[in-house]
């Protein structure tokens, strides 16, 4: 592994292993290319976007980086195969799952090289997500927005366990914003972090200038 | 400061910056004076005892351990004056306030060379600390046990923002049990760590032996 490099940045082929969550009316081309631009990984969030919306977002942020980028899928939205397919068409290279079972596209998605994350809010399921063969888990604290999963703890108790229980790369997700709070991740057991609204704020900050 | 010493260990004049929370019916002067001896700073929890009771735990636990321990007190108790004046009668030189106001009791007892660290949940609460000249506040996360507070926050994101806004030396509380925990909440800000529940779990896993 190359100085500065760890599991997640080797994963995604990104310079930082700091992963821009897929965010319901917040994450379109713009944002995910410009997280990618900058060296983390950026994610266009799909589950605000009818599947023609889908397309054009992933086009356009094709043409707005040279580097990866991912689409984040909830499986628990209409549209799903079109989706899917839509991801398989435009070559998309990189799958984060939510909502639903890490076992339902993983295997699809992975036939086609493409790396695939799923997201999860306890050790059962991220043990799970390990038996379905992901290639990293977003381990979700209590913290993190969307619908996280019906058992919650917070981020600061979960991924200790969660890293206990796990051999993959592991991601942490959930009141992420702070330099200080990336490294107690990593401390706590994260390969990688998922920020969210900082992102958000930001983005939504510049738009408004 | 020496090596290996930090504000905390320094402030209590202890070897390690590890403080047993007082736990109702939980903490008394065996489980204080263990963890005394052991380096860390034990505490006898007086919200479960009576005045009386509470004299016993401090007279065995002076007698039980030659290093610093301390009593937490809740400052909505009843019999509060009396428990404060055994207190004093007894020499105790570390007292944790709490649910209540840290004004109340902090010069009373600082007069008397008690060091005086008051709990809250709030970086608001947490500045009020520092007003009204505690030695050290100790800020506790959603994760907890006991009363915290009306409003409470996650350990993960509530100890990098008391941190911002306080310069007395600072202890994380809520979900810590693990060293890596202990070192998470430490790059967060913190100076120490109060913990409880996994004291407790020791404590009785050895009674029972």
């Amino acid at each position: 592994m190359q100085q500065g490099q760890n599991r997640i940045t080797q994963l995604f082929n990104i310079q930082y292993p700091i992963i821009q969550a897929g965010m319901i009316w917040h994450s379109g081309w713009k944002l995910a290319s410009a997280v990618s631009n900058c060296g983390g990984l950026g994610l266009i969030g799909s589950a605000s976007m009818y599947p023609d919306i889908l397309r054009e977002n992933i086009q356009k942020c094709k043409k707005a980086t040279d580097k990866p980028f991912g689409v984040n899928v909830a499986l628990l939205y209409p549209n799903l195969e079109e989706i899917i397919n839509i991801i398989l068409e435009e070559g998309v290279k990189i799958v984060f799952t939510s909502a639903g079972s890490p076992k339902a596209y993983t295997e699809t998605l992975q036939k086609e090289g493409i790396k695939v994350a799923h997201v999860v809010s306890s050790t059962k399921f991220a043990m799970k997500c390990e038996d379905a063969g992901v290639d990293a888990i977003v381990a979700e604290g209590f913290e993190a927005g969307g619908h996280n999963g019906r058992d919650e703890t917070t981020t600061f108790c979960l991924i200790p366990n969660v890293r206990k229980h796990i051999s993959k790369p592991l991601i942490a997700a959930g009141g992420i914003a702070l330099g200080s709070q990336i490294k107690a991740a990593m401390i706590l057991g994260a390969d990688g972090v998922q920020i969210g609204f900082s992102f958000c704020c930001d983005y939504r900050s510049k738009c408004a200038q």
